[in-house]
C-alpha cells in the first residue's frame, strides 16, 4: 500500500520562541520549501552551556523534505544552535499524500 | 514489546485555518471518531491553482484510525481540498496504548 | 545513514487542558527529562466511565526517552488517568540529533 516514493522526512525542532524567526529564516535559506510552526510550553535541558532548566516559551517547527535534505539542515541548525539555545531536533518518515498528479490538469 | 494490533496510521493534515471548520465536519462524516486540531503558522505553497507563497494562519490537524480508513478519509481530502487550497497530509504508523482492557470494569 | 543509537521513542499524550499541570507533574516524577506542550482543540471519547462525545479544550504532550522509560510512563499514565479523562497515548520511533559530540567543549 505504501508508497516508497512519496517517503519523505519530517524534522521536528523544538526551541525556544526567542529564535523562531531566526530559525526559520535559516531554515529557508538552507532550501526549506515550507515549515509549520506552533507555539508550545517546554520543559528541558536549556542548551549544553547553561545547563538550567526551567519551563518556557518554546516553538514546535516542522520542516518536510528528501532526507538528504533534512540532514543537511538538521546539520547546520545543530552547528548554530546546539550551543547556546535550547534545541532539539528529531526526524521520523512520513508517507505524503502526493499533488503531483493533480499537475496536468494547470498546466 | 510492540503489539503489533496497536498499530494505527496517524493523518496530519496542515491546511489553511479558514478551511478548519470545513475540514473538520468533512472529516467526521468520513467516519473520523476524534480529531486534534492545532493552531500554527506556516509558510509554503498555496495549492496548485495559485502557485501563490506566503506565511499563513494554518492549521494542524491529527486523526487516527486504521490504515484503510485513513486511505479513505486522505483520498477524500486530496480530492476536495488540494487544487484549491493550501494543504499538505501526511501520514505515519502510530502504536496506540489502548483503552481495551479497562472495559470490562464498567460494564 | 541511520544511527540506532540515536533512535527514541516519542510519547505523544493528548488529554484534556484542565489536567495539563497534574500530567506534567506526574511525567516528571516518572522520570522525564523534558517535554513539550501545545494547546490543542480536539473531539474524541471522553473517557471509559462517561462515554460522553463533544469538542472541547486540549493539550497535546510530547515526551522522548527510551523505550524501556516511555513504556513505564505510558502504563502510569494509562492507570491514573485513562479511566476517568479523556486522554490519548501514542508512540513511534524517531531519530534525535544528538548532543553529545558538543559536550567535551564545556568540561
Amino acid at each position: 500500500m505504501e508508497d516508497k516514493s512519496n517517503i519523505y522526512k519530517l524534522m521536528t525542532i523544538i526551541t525556544e520562541a526567542a529564535v523562531e524567526n531566526e530559525v526559520l529564516n535559516d531554515l529557508v535559506k538552507l532550501g526549506a520549501k515550507g515549515y509549520t510552526s506552533v507555539d508550545a510550553r517546554g520543559l528541558g535541558h536549556h542548551g549544553v552551556r547553561s545547563a538550567a532548566w526551567g519551563m518556557s516559551a518554546n516553538v514546535r517547527i516542522e520542516v518536510m523534505d528528501t532526507e538528504e535534505n533534512v540532514r543537511k539542515m538538521a546539520a547546520a541548525m545543530k552547528e548554530r544552535y546546539y550551543r547556546n539555545y535550547a534545541m532539539l531536533i528529531f526526524l521520523h518518515d512520513v508517507e505524503v499524500v502526493p499533488h503531483d498528479d493533480l499537475d496536468g490538469v494547470w498546466d
